[in-house]
């Protein structure tokens, strides 16, 4: 296994975003503490997580900013254009087929699938949508790897079922619930409840 | 604090939804283990995380299905409607303010704001669309403490600026950016990069 620290995982797009706005301003160098500072961490925590991409810095200079940069990209396969459905394309799935960092880390957008006449043929932010029947035959003929699950709780998981089906090892799910997938499927679950949970308990916490 | 757990924290809206969901079927009781099945985690995990809430169950019966309900709302906060502003009212913006998950939570939208002329004064899912320049005195006005930040990144610190000059001191913000806050301002960043990055790197460790 390769995985080991998820919050680090997690980290890594903020460097990316920070790495990227120095490119942009003609930085050549990045140290561990410079990109701890931006980003309010500790400096030896930045620096245990950009090790685990196999980046190397030098003593007093640290890293060269472009080479970090495809280091990072490299280790979440974001250099890779990743070939991906989405399934449900209201509100959510809509705003997702448009969203910038979306697109900017290498998701690539094949099809929308749904089931209301009324969304199928169109085109919503340049992704046709197709009707959910199409799934399974186009996932296994196109190769696609990942799926956008952004339907309601009641059908998440037959729609998940239908994404295994269509040779989807990635389901990236937008739904409460908790999907059952074989072996070999990994699920990654946002879950805007447990955001909301979070902020409020902590604020609570903080006693204003 | 009372902040000790916060994956526990992360994890009681699972509860949650299973909880009311076994209520529509009128089941009376639940276990931790039950839970814990249909959750995909261990009991004594699901144990820990609902003695946080203050609940206790009985052994053999477990807890009461609605106490429990009652139990974990009030710990939330979801028990009272949160009044919240939106800003940045574009493709997630909108879906948020449509998004059923977080009505059902008590997020309570007073009103959206936007710096686009052509968005100003439209109604989105039943929020009207207001000039940013009215936030930080609307706020003031209706002691409004939560405010959902949806805009571009080159923004984000001014608006968070903005949003805690109205007074708002719990900050959900879905901008990439590290927001620099007040003490007793919390903040909560929905980070969709690290969610795609997980994914990946998961997917990756599985070696499919």
């Amino acid at each position: 296994m390769r995985v080991g620290n998820l919050p680090g995982i997690r980290r890594l797009p903020i460097y990316l975003n920070l790495l990227r706005a120095m490119r942009e301003e003609g930085v050549e160098n990045a140290s561990a503490s410079a990109l701890a500072d931006m980003a309010g961490l500790v400096a030896s925590v930045v620096r245990k997580d950009l090790e685990m991409t196999g980046a190397s810095g030098t003593t007093g200079r640290g890293f060269c900013v472009g080479a970090l940069i495809a280091d990072i990209e490299s280790f979440l396969g974001w250099d890779n254009p990743n070939d991906a459905f989405l399934v449900g394309a209201g509100n959510l799935g809509s705003a997702l087929l448009g969203h910038r960092d979306l697109r900017s880390h290498g998701v690539n957008f094949i099809a929308a699938f749904d089931t209301d006449p009324a969304k199928i043929g169109q085109t919503i932010h340049g992704v046709e949508v197709l009707p959910v029947e199409k799934l399974v035959s186009l996932g296994q003929r196109m190769h696609v790897r990942m799926g956008l699950l952004c339907v309601p709780n009641e059908v998440a998981q037959e729609t998940a079922d239908r994404l295994v089906d269509g040779g989807i090892t990635r389901i990236w799910s937008f739904a409460p619930n908790i999907l059952k997938v074989p072996k070999g499927v990994t699920v990654q679950r946002e879950d805007l409840s447990a955001g909301l949970a979070e902020l409020l308990v902590k604020s609570m916490g903080l006693g204003t």
